[in-house]
């Protein structure tokens, strides 16, 4: 019997070429999909909520699969994970990607087209660099302004037409205008947490929302003006992109029917 | 005029064929004798304290060089550090492998000769696996006796033959006998943290120390037999080698006259 199955998953980006399958290079689509095919005996693909780029992390990305296949749902992560990890070559049971929960859903459940919002996070790192966390965070050598940092974060909050924060390069979207629920900064020994939710982001948005905040920081923007940034709809005058070395995907939210 | 320098050094060995130059590989070594080629304007080669091997990671090895180059030598870890960041694609100013400090010692100086002693760390992860400490911890999925793995750690403190915590295919030494001058296993949030500082170590004996315990935490290595082990002079009496991913180099110590 068809059965459709929502799996939440976690991996450390460093070592993909991002989310979606490629030919030639190893991605995270790519190697769940590998797995899953061996597991279930059959071709499998898989409906990943976000299409993350290289290097990106996460601690909760989802995706979405079904099929006619024999194993139990609940043994799947156990499973998938065994052959995950020996397919990189990690010792003990855990590789660079690992399914953290299996769960059957509806059949008319897909992880995109179901999700009604998501929460990322963004690491940067101060002080002294540290050859431990250069995949994991973003390294500042400068002095930063914190308070002006959130002062700037609190006029991204709300709906607005986003279009200032969107990268060329990215599927094309109906709308650019988006709802950011919430958007907290905090400091947490060398490091400063950007935490944002929203009901969805445009191309590059949350890294082009970071360098934004971090050259406000810096001085380099001035705090104050990022409401008429937003509404100059202009990405010239938004701030850098951040590297995706700093950003988590860390949550993903769905439809009220689905959860 | 030609002056002799000792670099201390840090590393993530993940993305290292180990310490030593290779013809094909990516080595610690071989970046950094890169970098300093190019840095003083001449062909440099660096002696290390240490040959860790792949995939060991390092706070504080060690290296000197000598040469007739023109840069101070105060400022060589920035220098050389941006060669290192930028070689490896890093964003901003650190890479996988970053010169913690330079300074000019006598030229009759050597960082492996005038080596007097060393601290290693190794880390075990307990718990549900984490897909970021892959390569940075030996992941345990078993139950573990800590209080045994510390009487066992006792009876390694000391002098010894440990010829039985040595691996095959090391560079041929006149003596197995070592001087372990403490041993210590600490338990903090969700890893064991082991400890170890001696006067020199074995081909892949910490490793060997490591494995030991964990052998003794899980209950396939008796306790109070360690002692016996080590006078059996028996690599096949110890436990297995933990993984070089677990494995630290925290810190050198020279002769007092280098000090």
């Amino acid at each position: 019997m068809e059965r459709n199955v929502l799996l939440t998953i976690a991996y450390d980006g460093y070592g993909f070429s991002g989310w979606q399958r490629q030919n030639t290079q190893r991605t995270v689509q790519g190697e769940i999909e590998k797995g899953l095919s061996k597991l279930c005996n059959m071709p499998i693909e898989i409906n990943g909520t976000s299409r993350t780029d290289a290097g990106v992390h996460a601690f909760g990305q989802c995706a979405s699969f079904s099929g006619d296949f024999g194993i139990p749902i609940e043994n799947i992560p156990r499973a998938l994970n065994n052959i995950l990890a020996s397919e990189c070559k990690a010792y003990s049971t855990v590789g660079d990607v690992k399914i953290v929960s299996a769960r059957e859903v509806p059949m008319d459940f897909h992880a995109r087209f179901n999700c009604k919002g998501k929460t990322y996070r963004y690491v940067f790192r101060l002080g002294e660099p540290d050859v431990f966390r250069k995949n994991y965070a973003y390294q500042i050598n400068e002095e930063i302004n914190f308070v002006k940092m959130q002062e700037a974060a609190k006029q991204i909050v709300g709906t607005h037409d986003f279009a200032c924060f969107q990268a060329a390069g990215g599927t094309p979207r109906k709308t650019t205008v988006r709802t950011v629920h919430d958007l907290t900064l905090k400091k947490q020994d060398n490091e400063i947490i950007m935490e944002i939710t929203g009901d969805g982001f445009l191309y590059n948005m949350v890294r082009i929302i970071a360098g934004t905040l971090l050259d406000v920081g810096r001085g380099r923007i001035e705090a104050s003006g990022i409401s008429s940034i937003i509404e100059s709809k202009d990405r010239q005058k938004a701030g850098h992109t951040a590297p995706a070395c700093g950003l988590y995907l860390v949550e993903i939210y769905f439809d009220r029917d689905f959860e």
